[in-house]
Order: structure tokens, then sequence, then C-alpha cells
């Protein structure tokens, strides 16, 4: 790391041993003084946001409408804030108590996890809900925004350290890395320099942490994921779980790319198809398009011989995230749930519910297909590590 | 990975996938037939054992004793067997159950990690202690024993694949990589080969592995643990506390290394250095001495000026394992357990009860001091990951 990157990291690691005894109270007032400085600087939030968005409008149109903050959007900000701060605190939550034989009287419980390193895209309200999500979970963060959203994300940085300082709290809790890639490539270089990186959109981003990050990743490593059309497949939910599963959101991660249709329901095919085509879908047959991830308009499609196949063909191409059964036989179903291996199984469900705020978490700052750690959303519990604590009176070990 | 590692990776993904679908009972049973086993050829296993044990005789007389397997031992072997299938199996435990509003119905489970590489010293015991573990958690691991212990690794690892095959569950869930440090090198270079690499005893290897893994390493980084006999320490506690922890077993990683005293009861420092050098300690009050994890007879001495110091000093030399405060004020326990930032930390109580058995989980296979995924000692629970399975009647997302 060079000078600039260390000084970060030190003052994170600073301001996130405050943060670990920060009260509920105290941080949940924080988020108030957050949400309320988001309202007073409104109006320079818009200003700078239009800088942002007239570069964009000439350089990538496309990302105009996700990247614009109008009166509206900005008050949803502060909005989401207060919906964070009305969160459980995941710190503190006991999970094993136990009485030892000898009398030593042992608690396990959720404590933060330290320094949290988030690297998005040009999303300005990432900026504002992975910086809040961090701290109510006791985290200090370092964001990774956009070149694209450069200006909005530098007024939004002061208005939330702006807030911290209101309620007490350090500004150092929520720093900015500059938006350079050799500079994000030197920070990642370093194990200690942040606890986890989480790297929220952005596929080439995330293969690129993937690959050269020595702070550990969550992350979804790929959405390669299935909707299998059993032999005892309902027709009609077969039919709207495959076209929402690929349609209603083409670009994400828990959208499927693979059709697993049923020999025994091959009858099913010219509707799927037909349906699919009808939402502008382009249907592909060939062993290439089953290890694509396209997060298109494009789907792959495979007859297969039997459920044992279907499992073998999620095996082999799946990525671990969210896979998908239609069936209306329990045996098939329990099977599919316990033999595929993946973050999250459906049964008669589109893979598209894999959200944290679909799993009733409040909010999640990405999804993750690691094994280790946090499997699915990540919520404010998976932002937390466990702390044991054990108390005596003297005992010793013999 | 050369052809020979990648080939024991594949082995193990596909032994994880059988595993991952058996049931408690059967894999109970293949441990019971693994205890049989190892009753069955314990006189060739001390036959075998007896090779190593001559050669390490003249090569390092030291580990003579660790390395030997008699008849009690080998015993002794097989009972650990039936104790860890006498545990509870971890997965299939529901951690979270709900049902949405859109009436699907959500659970998170736990389930097998997959493939677990655990690398160790010349300690038979653990090839069957390891193995059994990651088995009972329905996960494949592949052992990474010493040179020293070859011939008792060989004949043990025969006989642990004896016991899965007698119990038709596939043999090559248990399987070895040679003990060539370059060949270690080659496999944890690729990040896919394993799930995570638990290294158990031995200093050197584990930060070679910290350093050059690819793979996730769940360990103890480090073990500066620390006793702080506070102001309001009682005399004898903190005398028996600090003096525990240091030699009932210097060697280990939840040891202490530095023992820090509040001004306020420097009267206790002439009785606590006596009966430290009673024990053979010799105690050290520089500042070099704080930054040591010594392993051995050797305690640092800092006399602090208040609470504050302490934590401070802890903050700055601990390594985030096991931290101990002497005090009958609970005010001062209280902001210790809450401020110290480790695995586990005790109120008068010694620092060496960071073990999985101690803490009532049956057995342990490691300790970490990851924040991500386990921190502390390694357990049953440890050995697994998550699934959400969501079970719905046609549920599409809006």
């Amino acid at each position: 790391m060079a000078v600039t990157e260390q000084a970060t990291s030190t003052r994170a690691r600073e301001a996130a041993r405050v943060l670990a005894s920060a009260t509920t109270e105290e941080k949940d007032a924080a988020l108030a003084a957050i949400a309320d400085a988001i309202e007073r600087r409104a109006s320079r939030i818009i200003e700078q946001n239009a800088v942002d968005v007239e570069a964009a409008a000439s350089e990538r149109p496309a990302i105009v409408d996700r990247l614009t903050l109008d009166e509206r959007r900005t008050a949803g900000l502060a909005d989401a804030v207060r919906a964070v701060a009305d969160l459980p605190d995941p710190c503190g939550s006991v999970i094993r108590e136990m009485t030892l034989e000898n009398g030593l009287r042992l608690t396990r419980h959720r404590v933060p996890l330290g320094v949290i390193l988030v690297v998005y895209e040009a999303r300005p309200n990432v900026t504002v809900d992975a910086a809040v999500l961090c701290l109510k979970a006791g985290n200090a963060c370092i964001l990774r925004g956009s070149r694209l959203a450069r200006s909005t994300n530098e007024v939004l940085l002061d208005v939330v350290r702006e807030g911290l300082a209101d309620a007490g709290l350090p500004a150092d809790a929520v720093q900015a890395l500059p938006d350079d890639r050799a500079e994000l490539a030197r920070f990642v270089a370093s194990p200690g320099a942040a606890d986890v990186v989480i790297p929220r959109g952005g596929e080439e981003l995330k293969h690129f942490l993937l690959e050269t990050s020595r702070i550990p990743v969550l992350a979804a490593a790929g959405g390669n994921c299935h909707v299998y059309v059993d032999a005892a497949a309902d027709p009609e939910k077969a039919v709207a779980i495959t076209v929402n599963a690929k349609v209603q959101r083409p670009g994400v991660c828990n959208a499927a790319e693979t059709v697993l249709v049923h020999r025994g329901r091959a009858d099913l095919i010219p509707g799927l198809r037909s349906a699919l085509e009808a939402e502008g879908v382009e249907v592909r047959e060939d062993e290439e398009a089953w290890a694509t991830e396209f997060l298109d308009l494009v789907i792959g499609l495979r007859v297969v011989d039997s459920l044992d196949d279907a499992l073998d063909h999620i095996a082999t191409y799946g990525t671990g995230h969210s896979e998908a059964i239609v069936t209306e036989d329990a045996a098939a179903a329990d099977r599919f749930t316990r033999e595929v291996d993946a973050a999250a199984v459906y049964v008669n469900a589109s893979t598209r519910f894999t959200d944290g705020a679909e799993y009733g978490m409040g909010a999640e700052i990405g999804i993750s297909t690691n094994r280790l750690h946090a499997r699915g959303p990540l919520g404010l519990e998976e932002l937390t590590t466990t702390k044991y604590v054990v108390i005596g009176d003297g005992q010793v070990r013999g």
C-alpha cells in the first residue's frame, strides 16, 4: 500500500475500535443524524449529482437513469437510512450460553467484523446504503465507487461524515478510496488493510477482486442459475417461473440462465419457448449455452432424461447461487433441495427471490456464493463476527 | 496443481457430493466401522508406528513420546472415533425458519462445507481425529501429515478408508497429500482445490500457509495472549491465573505471553515474579518482550497506569486470540470484555481454557483467530456452511 491508503486503513481501524464500543442508541442516533444531513444538504447533493449526470449523458447514456438523484430520490436516501436504523442491532445478540462443569460461564455473542471495503458501480444510493449498513453493525467502512459518480459520491461522503460528527462518532468510520483501479489493486494486495471486501454489482470488477485480493472477498462468484422443469411439473407454474426467472431482471446474478426440461414434460417446450420469445428472449440449445452466464435476454435449454441428469447438469455447470425445481412430486422436490449444492434452492418459485429484502433481512449489502462465513444475501448479521466471553472466579486449567 | 493433486481434489469433490446426501445414521455407521477397523488392525498399526518411532529416536528424540502408539493409545484412537459418532450431527439443523408475506416458506439450515484440507505435525491421533470430525460434518477431507509419522499415517489412512468402504461410503472421502512442502505449495495455490485449509499445530507451517494459500486458511494467526492484573485484582487469583496461563502448557497458542499489572497492584509483582520463577519462568520487562510470542517458559511483564493503558497495550500487541483480566471490579470486567477485540475474553480465569473440549463442543479440529466464518475453537458446526431452502407454490417476483 502507498502511504495514503495505509493512512486510510489505519484511520478506519481506529474508528472501528470506537464503533465497536458504541451502543445501539449511539449508532442509531448517528444514522438519524445522517438522514437529517441528507435532507439538509439535498439541494447541494442534487447540484453535484447534475455534474456527473451531464458527463454521463454523452459518455454512458445507459446509466443516466440509475445515476440521477432528484428530490424524490434524495428523500428516498434519507428514508432508507432511517429504515436501517429501525432494524435490530445484530451486535451483542447471544448465539450460545452455557455454564461449564468447572463453573465458568460462557457466552458467545455477535460483535462487529471490523473494517469493510465496499466496491461498487455508478449507483449513488449504494454510497449511503453500504455506509449505514456497515455502521449499524458497528463496522468502519471504506467505499470505492465509480468514476462516473465521483462528484455525487464526494458530496454524499461529506454528508455521511457530517452526520457521524454531529452524533459524536468518528467521521473516519466512513472513508473513500480514489476511483482508480491501480490504487484499488494496491489496497487489496495488503491482507490486513480491511477485514473483508464486498463487491456490489459489476461482474468485471468482481472477478478482478476475486482474482487479486488478499483480503477475503464476499461475493457471488457467478450466477449460472437453473430452472429444472420436472416430469411432475405443473405446466402453468413451469412457464411462469421460467419466464420470471429469466426476464424480470435479466442482468442480475439470480436470473436464470438455463432451463432444464425432463423428457417426460417435453410437451411443454413449445409453449415455454413461445412464452420466452414473446418477452424477447432468445433460446439456445447448444452446450456452449449451458456454460454461459448471459445476464441478458438469452437462455439455454436442455432436455434431460431424469432428475439425476438434471442434478448432474447443475453440479457441472452451476455456480452455487440459486437453483429451482418445478414439480408437484414431493420426493423429487426433497431430493433436489437436499442434493443441489447452492446458496439458495427453490421449489416452485423463481430464482429471483434470492435477495436480502425478499428474505426478510431488511436490506442487503450484496449476495455471496462463498461457502465460508456467509452464503446467500449479506444482511446485518453477516457483517458481524463473534466473541466468546468467559466469566470465572479464579478457575485455572488442570 | 500437478496431475496427481488435481486427481485427489476431483475425487474428494465426488466423495463430498455423496457424503452431503448421507444421513446421520450412515455417517455414524461409518465412524463405528472405522473404530472397529482400528481395533481389528491394532497390531498392524503398532508395528508400522514402530518404524516411525525408531527413525525418530535418532533424528528427533523430543517427539518420540507424542509419536508413539502402543496398545492403550491405539484403543484410545477407536474410543475417540466413537465419541465423535456420539456428538450431534450439525448438518440439517435449522438456523432460521419463516414464512414470507408472499407465502414462501424459507428455511436456512446447516450443510457440509465440502472439502477440507488438514495440515498437521507428527501426531498420529490427528490423522484419525481430523478425518472423523470432517466426516461427521459430512465433509471429504485431505490429510497432510508429517514425514516423521509417514508409516503410521499410511496405515491409519488405509484403516480409515477400510472402515468407510465397510460402511458403504466412498473411501475417497479421506485421502492424503504427500508430506512434501513443494506439493503442498502447489495444492494450495489453486483456490478451488479445497474449500478451506486448517493447519493444526506447527507455527512455521501455519505461517507458510497463511502466506501462500489461495484457499482460505482457518487458523490462529498468533497467540500473543495477555493476563491483565487490574487495580481491583484478588492477589491469589492474580498469581494462580498468571502462572497457569503461562506454565500449564507453554508451547500452545492460548498460553499467556505477557502479564500487565496495574500500578495500583504493583505490590503483587514480587510474589508474582517468585511464583513464576519457581516454575522455571524467566520474566522480561523490555518492549521487545511485549511483541514476542515465546511459546516457552518466558513471560513479558509491564506495569500500566490504568485500564485504558492495558486496553491500548492489548490492542497494539495482541493477536486477537485469548485475553484475561483479573479483577473484582464489575465495571472494569465489563469494559474489558466489551473493548478487547479477541476470539475469547476471560474474567478471573486462565487463557488456557480456549479449547473445543473445554467449551463443551466435544472436540475441536483447531482454533481460529479469523474474523470471518469461525472465531475461536473449530468444532463440528464450524465445519459446515448453510443453505437456504425456499418452498413455494408458483411464486414469481413482481
